[in-house]
């Protein structure tokens, strides 16, 4: 009953039991591949770096930069998007090696999706493949690909409280990148509230602020990579 | 097998069958929620609208300066986060009545939840109740939520492309909101570009450039809505 008009405001709210079976089955299929992903990304020699951010942040700008820069190049990229080719296209023409994944309706990779991209992908003299998501702060997170990191990026247009809002994310994530740093005046980003929201939220990441525009920063984002790369 | 190195790489393909039916059973108890949250919406009088944007976009920060400028004030406020109830405080500050849903790890909004919210809404002397989505630009599309109009908010520092990459989404809108134009030229926006994707994508939709900031732009989304309400 609705407490404002005595109407029947629809049926008192149930839990739904085959949901949540079905997403369990669906998630341990998806945690088999992810695990196979892994040890033939091993096999490969490479080390796998699942992309995560909201539409627009960056993701492809950034991973055209370090297409650029990386020591031993070419990188690898698969790229998720619902519908277009235009990310690969981009990488592509910043040197990478790059396939691209359309997902339709499907909002997040998923382990066996990128298990065929990686078919396509010719990996001989490459020791770095990243797997740029969906952009989607929510639906990835619960996918693992194969990865051996997991970074978010989000950008200072977005505001300070984007580890608050999507703390799933930000707590599975080993470094978060802070975008567009060349705009943190002119939007007013308040860098030091936003450092304290991830302290709270993700202590465990490496932060790292960069200009994927300028390419500021990029260099220590590699460093990083590499000291994985060797560990 | 893996065209590369021999390896058995995962198993073939096969499509879902449980998982469809599944999402279509999910889709049609929502449709008939959705239709009887529309219902009861007109019954209070209400012009209902569901806003969808990317995280970070400026969807609340569009409301409050609808909370503040609307002609007939108070404006009805229902907002999807997964976690914190930031924006609930923020749009009451501004003046609206507004109503925090926080979903946990739901990445979008559905019609019962609105259902219940819309029972705690004190309506009285209401016109208008917006229903800020949760930051998601792919798993709002498919759920209705008795609403009379769907608007996607995109923002200058998301890139010309964000209709192309979405395309569902944007095909189910009534209108387009373009914000944070005062970030127009800083970041280089091609706004003809942005149109043209626009009108390719969504040729139904009414496009408006707006800047939540300033509040430059807001008087002609309300003359538009209440020119609705009219209808």
């Amino acid at each position: 009953m609705c407490g404002q008009c005595g109407c029947e405001q629809g049926a008192p709210f149930t839990p739904e039991p085959t949901r949540i079976v079905l997403q369990r089955n669906l998630l341990e299929r998806n945690e088999q591949q992810a695990l196979h992903n892994r040890i033939h990304f091993e096999q490969h020699g490479l080390l796998a770096v699942n992309l995560v951010s909201a539409p627009g942040s960056g993701k492809t700008a950034f991973l055209e930069q370090l297409a650029r820069q990386w020591p031993r190049p070419p990188i690898g990229v698969i790229v998720g998007d619902l519908a277009t080719d235009n990310d690969a296209q981009r990488l592509k023409s910043a040197g990478a090696r790059s396939v691209q994944i359309q997902t339709g309706d499907l909002c997040h990779l998923e382990a066996d999706l990128v298990a065929r991209a990686f078919d396509q992908l010719e990996t001989r003299g490459m020791d770095l493949l990243m797997i740029e998501n969906v952009g989607n702060l929510v639906c990835p997170t619960a996918f693992a690909l194969g990865e051996h990191l997991r970074i978010a990026l989000i950008s200072v247009t977005e505001g300070e409280d984007k580890p608050l809002k999507y703390p799933a994310l930000f707590r599975s994530v080993d470094a978060v990148l802070i975008n567009k740093i060349d705009l943190e005046e002119v939007v007013g980003f308040d860098r030091r509230a936003a450092l304290a929201n991830l302290r709270d939220t993700a202590p465990q990441a490496e932060v790292f602020a960069i200009s994927a525009r300028s390419g500021a920063g990029v260099e220590a984002v590699m460093a990083w990579l590499q000291d994985e790369q060797r560990n």
